[in-house]
């Protein structure tokens, strides 16, 4: 990883300008974490190179699987760009997003482990969210995992699936439907590690980009922004939730008239 | 919040005697983020007061919603008693699982929190994973909220209601369903703070109760339990997960012969 100098540093394009300082000293009240807790610490971003984040993300996951490794490679990524506080954050935590959260199956651990670093970078919850959701988006639809680890010769059939859903129990299904392996087989777990690797670098690119330019992201999908004109508003049925809604509801027959 | 004895923080009945030390100097691996994140400070867990942890949930929910109140909740109390490293974890990430991830209905925020909790203080996989279970498997089965926020007017209606899920778009609607009450209202966002302060009362007696009593546990729900005897292992068609089945999948006839 190239060394960052002051000037790159400077003109970093990757969050707002103010999002680096996260909490200030302004705004203190009685009795609040702040009083506790110091977050006095420049959470700065500066520009990676996803491909090689993508790399480093492959090469940890062994160490705490999916969420551990999207969100080690690059916050380890950071701290060796910038030093602390990056270098103190205890990345043993994000071990618990493995399968879904402990196995469960609920969120993939690579969008809980990219929304948490999300979180930790961006203070601003419309810019955060809309980061979020360009993120899931993508991963709905996209054919994953296409990480190939250079110089290892693939004697495993890793083929691409689209999840059609943020959850690890849906995606994990439908790639085992594809590919024909069962959950938790060798190819399984290669599939969740090269899927580390592709969310990874998708995540630096979305860094990178900035939100300068999030009118050009495509944001939602269609289908789900379809359903929710209706149940995300008004007198239909509401609904809190932007997944894609195939994956749970389907009609067998016509959808009811609005 | 009272102030801990050395006594009585060794006496601590919380985690296993070792887990306190999360990362030691063991182990080291060229290349890995331990060369440059200096996990080495004690994430010590000692006994904590479930209801005062519950009414510090309510109160910071206002301040960084679901996943934020129920993380903070339990750091800053140990931050209180402990000091470092706990005071200077950078609590303001944990925004980032509002409604279920940036709004996506993912993941309750309170149960992804508590598995940050878990993620933070147990090092072991399988007493990590248990944690999780016997939370989400309660979380999905009791009538939730029980919170009342003492010595205030309760001119609100905010009933119980189970979940069924541990997705928060399924635990909204199932409350909103019961209730009468749309989502956003000012009864839901009501209804979502007095959960965090009961989920954050569970973790807490789940961490002071520990797993030396493990057996005593409940762990996953009967239903649960019976499809993945099937579904979890040998020739069916296997899935990952430990999500009741229920909220997404039914039958309309009846279960095909095994």
């Amino acid at each position: 990883m190239r060394k960052v100098t002051r000037r790159q540093l400077l003109c970093s394009v990757g969050l707002s300008s103010g999002a680096g300082l996260l909490v200030g000293s302004s705004g203190k009240k009685a009795g609040s974490p702040r009083e506790d807790t110091r977050e006095s610490g420049r959470w700065a971003y500066v520009r990676l190179n996803s491909a090689a984040v993508a790399a480093e993300a492959y090469r940890l996951f062994p160490e705490g699987a999916c969420m551990y490794g999207l969100f080690a490679s690059i916050v380890t990524s950071l701290g060796r760009m910038l030093g602390e506080p990056y270098r103190s954050f205890p990345l043993h935590m994000m071990r618990y997003g493995q399968g879904g959260v402990g196995g469960w199956g609920s969120l993939c651990g690579t969008l809980n482990g990219a929304a948490a670093v999300f979180g930790l970078l961006e203070k601003d919850a419309s810019r955060r969210e809309q980061l979020i959701t360009e993120l899931f988006s993508w991963y709905e639809g996209a054919s994953l995992p296409t990480y190939c680890p250079p110089g290892v010769r693939d004697s495993l059939r890793i083929p691409g699936s689209k999840a059609g859903s943020v959850l690890c129990h849906a995606s994990v299904a439908r790639w085992c439907k594809v590919s024909g392996a069962k959950p938790s087989s060798k190819e399984m777990v290669e599939r969740c590690r090269r899927l580390t690797a592709d969310v990874a670098a998708k995540t630096v690119a979305l860094l990178n980009q900035g939100l300068e330019k999030s009118d050009s992201l495509p944001g939602q999908a269609p289908e789900v922004q379809s359903c929710l004109s209706c149940h995300g508003q008004g007198e239909t049925r509401v609904v809190v939730g932007k997944m894609s809604c195939g994956s749970c509801h389907s009609f067998t027959g016509k959808h009811p008239k609005p």
